[in-house]
């Protein structure tokens, strides 16, 4: 009965006490771009940085120094941990903005913030080529964290409680503690961030190589990691007019939508459930689909098939994998390919890598079913099992994606609905929804690649805020941040 | 053994028998715009009803004379004769339009006659008012009889089996089975059918004594009754300009979005159940907040509170009913309105209604599931029921549910993809889909209800066909019509 008890009161303690720690974290962080700032002498801007660090250190010694004596935590404050944890994360890291005037209006640096930290890259600068260097540096910096927090959370939910974890996440690949090299969660979890590292290096490197800079070099491969897509240049990757540098961030951006324990599997050169995994298939079929038909479809525009190319699977890589990087203003592309990049922005990348939207496994989910539901309209006796990779999906799991998808639409109806009360075409309202609650950044007609969020009212930036946030947290941690269930003390 | 290979092949003679029986009685109903055509002179268009309606009854002859040995069908036949009739019809129906050459192009008569009775009321149709009499006559005729032909298609459906029966239908309203008064399920048919005639003819009477004169009053009758829209005026209802005759229509569009079981009760004087009933109280929520944002939102417009109420109630009726009925251009509205309609268009009217949509206890379903889902989040300990009017949804009921929408989402997402190879703006492309799939009739932007959609290319047109034949079917009888598994013999 006392332990009953326990389950349904949530230990506010302990959540705050972590919070506070990650709050500490951040003031680390904030480090960073100052020492940016004062390399490129920007000091009004260093001060704006140390600020908030400073204040972060002060909340974190008050409320982090002293351990509950109840250490217990559940699913339940789980949740509440991370979806706080985005929230207060984006509060702090606006103020470096508003401190030093480069984003006067705070509403539009929580946005800006926010879509840094969820890893979408939208963006409601007018001209982001005005910005000092350390704001450019901690405005990509921040995909970058976004993206590692991703991978957190991944490892977090896969060590709850099974029934109460909603996701797919592990579901879908074997596991890897099958593999007895590696036989601890955190292990798994360094060796994790180390590959997220590694390969951010290695993007740099070969940037440099292509002639960029050693800054733009950082922030690009920044936003290709966290599959978040800030650019220091307005016209985005385009700007650089590179067909290497284009094919470098194809790959990385593909290589980044990828789920990360495939990875494992290929540092312990085992290839076969690599080969075998039925997710990254139909990703890079879909890809591969969708590139073919954009670049016939646009092909007329450019009279040369390789530039074609080169544009539609850069676009379609940086869509699928909710990256938002351009190399081509796809608004002036006809209506299907523009169609079909709405599609993969709401497919999204595979489950368990830095990308968002409903996740490739989830559609799968729902081709099978509707698949299975027709088979077995016709053959009631038939038992008729969905397997994804392989294993065994139970009722309950698919009914937490069928679950999660409405959830999905609910919300982007309801988003639409307020931000529709702002009055731009139905274009703008239903992309500028569909570009947040999945990730990507731009979206169609004015918040396409060449436009900006800048002219909405700061209700409907509030309303993408909060899309942003439930999409990069798989909706379900947020919404119960929202909900008013979760305060309650008891039944 | 027997008994299983039995129910796996399909009883094609008696599918064939059925449709045989069901063509002759299309050439029965073609024979009433025949005469309406003599009453007006118009002999060109009389001779176009009678050859297709002496074919039918040659194939009716032919194909219909003898009795299979085996009379026995199961779901699976009774779900490909639904949507085999459906099909017939309309390929059949579109003949007099094509023979008689108001509408030259068959493609283009199949449309509207699949949207008659589909009761969409989508047309391609630059100048309506062209039409013969008898043509306008017949359009119209077949909104009243697709309205009747869904209520026969529920009737049907809850006489399946349980467990092949995918949809709501009965399961929200304590069947009529209850009552004493009515033991049979052919009475109750009945009586279903002369409350749909009974109230036709009711509105009838009231449109004449608006002024209206007999054959205005029967197309817009029989367009209200099936939910359908076709009006013999390129502004619809507008034409009127009538605060009564908007009236009358409104309130008769609301009436035939109401579950006609509960027709039932008011018959029996039972009102108990109606009141109680749920979804009925929803539905008329929903109406009235709708009402409510659009008159607030709209009243700038026409600066005047009655008149901006007068347009956005009859709207609002005219398109969660799926009626798609206008007074007004609401493509000139604001975009909140816009998206509203959008909203309520997807909504649809109450389940055994001749409206379309997904249906307002499907739509509670997805809202119930979802907050069940955060409450078990939060208290992984409890047990929480889902309730549609008292009555707990079972987890079959519900999964059937998910599946529905996602086949609704599927098949809605491919259509724009091949519509949109026709190059529209996105609003056209996106709310043609949704007019179509939801049976509303007409969209936003190019299909708004001062456009039409003879625009499209014959592929789109046949996109349109199809989705309008999935809405009305609630997708599954239909999808197994297409679905190759259908004609496999054996396993």
């Amino acid at each position: 009965m006392h332990k009953e008890h326990e389950r349904t009161i949530m230990n506010s303690k302990m959540v705050c006490y972590i919070l506070a720690k990650m709050l500490g974290v951040e003031a680390v962080l904030l480090i960073l771009p100052a020492l940016v700032g004062l390399l490129y002498g920007e000091e009004r801007e260093f001060a704006a940085f140390l600020i908030p660090a400073a204040v972060l250190v002060v909340i974190c010694a008050a409320a982090g120094r002293k351990k509950p004596g109840n250490t217990t935590i559940y699913g339940k404050e789980g949740m509440v941990i991370v979806a706080s944890a985005w929230l207060l994360w984006s509060l702090f890291g606006a103020l470096p903005f508003t401190i030093s005037g480069s984003i006067p209006n705070y509403i539009d640096a929580f946005f800006e913030t926010v879509s840094g930290f969820t890893t979408t890259g939208s963006s409601i600068l007018r001209d982001v080529e005005a910005l000092p260097q350390c704001m450019l540096f901690w405005r990509s910096f921040t995909h970058w964290i976004g993206g590692m927090g991703v991978l957190v959370f991944v490892m977090a939910l896969t060590t709850l409680d099974k029934k109460n974890s909603m996701y797919l996440m592990r579901a879908e690949v074997p596991g890897p503690e099958k593999d007895k090299l590696v036989p601890k969660t955190m292990s798994t979890a360094r060796i994790l961030y180390g590959m997220y590292f590694g390969m951010t290096v290695l993007e740099v490197i070969l940037l440099i190589f292509g002639g960029m800079n050693l800054f733009d070099s950082l922030i690009h491969a920044f936003g290709t990691a966290g599959t978040g897509g800030f650019s220091n240049y307005a016209a985005s990757v385009g700007h650089f007019d590179s067909a290497y540098i284009d094919g470098v961030i194809t790959v990385f951006m593909i290589l980044f939508g990828i789920n990360f324990t495939l990875y494992f599997f290929l540092l312990l050169r085992d290839f076969k459930p690599v080969w075998k995994n039925e997710e990254l298939r139909v990703y890079l079929l879909i890809i591969a689909v969708i590139t073919a038909l954009i670049t016939f479809n646009i092909n007329g525009q450019y009279h040369n098939p390789m530039k074609a190319f080169r544009y539609a699977v850069f676009q379609v890589a940086s869509i699928i994998t909710t990256t938002g990087y351009a190399t081509a203003d796809y608004n002036v592309w006809p209506m299907l390919s523009q169609c079909l990049l709405v599609l993969i922005m709401i497919i999204g990348a595979c489950a368990s890598s830095t990308g968002g939207g409903i996740k490739v496994s989830r559609a799968m989910i729902v081709i099978k079913s509707i698949r299975r539901e027709i088979r077995q309209l016709v053959h009631p006796q038939s038992v008729n099992i969905i397997r994804i990779n392989g294993k065994k999906m139970s009722p309950e799991i698919l009914k937490n994606v069928y679950i999660f998808l409405m959830a999905y639409a609910g919300i982007a109806t309801a988003s639409i609905l307020i931000v529709a009360v702002d009055n731009m075409d139905f274009a703008t309202t239903f992309s500028s929804v569909m570009a947040t609650l999945n990730n990507i950044g731009p979206g169609l007609a004015q918040v396409g690649p060449a436009g900006n969020f800048a002219e909405f009212s700061p209700l409907s930036k509030l309303v993408f805020c909060f899309d942003m946030l439930a999409g990069r947290l798989e909706i379900f941690p947020f919404l119960m941040l929202f909900t008013s269930f979760v305060w309650r003390k008891r039944f």
